[in-house]
């Protein structure tokens, strides 16, 4: 048995998520299937996060076990090859040890969230951002932003249907900045709350409208209580752009 | 009679191309009939380039004549609504003197082609980028680009459906370089003949892969024969980026 480490980019949109779901298409599915047509063997992919349907992914590390003989290059061309004309692709994939865990040894995720700033619709950027006409200011997003840095209980930004055993969580960094009419939002973390991430860009996006003070961050934060999050962000707008480890080798930069 | 200059963005891929076409779906199309939807007038809609099929635009420039009184920004924000769901939208729009032409006036045009080159299938960016597998030296293709540069007979480089009169024209810039995976071509000149800015591409592709040496591009460019072409580069990577006018107001920076 060989484990395969690998590293996949995905536009979310046509899927219901990354894990696999009864009721439609998922990133999971898709990488398995393919596995399972060129080694005749029935995997089950692990991944460092489940995104929800329609979030992005450009560095997303998942890893496979096989038994059949195969090189992972070979694996790799074999599975992208087998996915068109999905939007999925296998950036890199490496042999890894048995202990290796896509999803359990991960030690650190970060995410970035799009925000198009303008009036005029969104053509090429369209599911791929949020759309947002109000004027932000991304300086005072970043300042409230920071009010949600370190270790905190994130029930008010977790979603109800959020499965982990604890509320408490580290954001280690949460930084916003404009590019012209983008704000842009990086999410970094040992590991997010189910839509932590939306929850915190929504919110944030409140205060960059001027429709929230900076300190209300804060309030929501402190009270403890999902009534109090202001706004979810859409999905389109979210892409799990890197996963760390601590062991094994590294992602290779492709980026 | 008031004349609006326009910016357009757009995504080209629904469109057969820029122009309106008897066979298809047009950007020019799309903005006509919204105009005319808004102030019931037939309008005839000019811009600064005549995209293919295919080719995107973030900062297109365009003008409409329009009788009926009506304040730029309530004609932008018509517009935009009516043209849902097809992928163009209006950034800007000005009042111009009835002298300032978008294509006639144009003194500047700017694209930007984008390769990934990588062997994994594209995911997020399909239909936007072009993908080269094969490795490709970027230093080489920019060194090689230097011999278009400045005015030239660009006969090899020309569609053979080029309504130009003259295949002589100025190429003001013409850059290569590498950013991670992508490899980004800007090209500016007052103006470019039909298929230039891709025939130009697929050239300097094929002298990053090391399929031309560097100086073959140069005796294609000599030979002024459209045989001596070695590749036309894909629609999918080409983006008209500005259009600059001598006169009139500037385009206001969005991007």
């Amino acid at each position: 048995m060989t484990r395969f480490a690998l590293t996949l980019e995905f536009d979310g949109a046509p899927f219901m998520g990354l894990q696999r779901q009864a009721h439609g298409p998922s990133v999971q599915q898709t990488v398995e299937e393919a596995v399972q047509a060129v080694t005749g063997e029935q995997v089950v992919m692990h991944a460092a996060g489940r995104t929800d349907a329609g979030v992005h992914a450009t560095g997303m590390r998942a890893h496979v076990d096989v038994v059949k003989e195969i090189a992972p290059f070979r694996l790799m061309e074999a599975i992208n090859a087998l996915m068109r004309p999905a939007p999925v692709a296998v950036l890199a994939c490496e042999v890894v040890p048995d202990d290796w865990h896509a999803r359990f040894s991960c030690v650190g995720r970060a995410y970035e969230y799009r925000i198009v700033n303008r009036r005029a619709p969104l053509t090429l950027e369209r599911g791929k951002a949020w759309l947002v006409p109000q004027p932000l200011d991304a300086e005072a997003m970043d300042r409230a932003a920071q009010a949600l840095v370190g270790l905190h209980d994130f029930t008010t930004f977790r979603s109800v249907h959020c499965q982990a055993r604890s509320p408490i969580k580290t954001v280690d960094r949460l930084a916003v900045r404009r590019e012209g009419e983008r704000v842009l939002i990086e999410a970094a973390a040992r590991s997010f709350l189910h839509h932590q991430v939306r929850s915190m860009v929504g919110c944030l996006a409140l205060v960059g409208m001027g429709r929230w003070e900076e300190a209300r961050l804060a309030d929501a934060l402190a009270a403890r209580d999902r009534n109090r999050l202001g706004l979810n962000a859409p999905p389109d707008g979210l892409t799990f752009v890197s996963a760390t480890y601590s062991s094994g080798p590294e992602h290779t930069e492709l980026a």
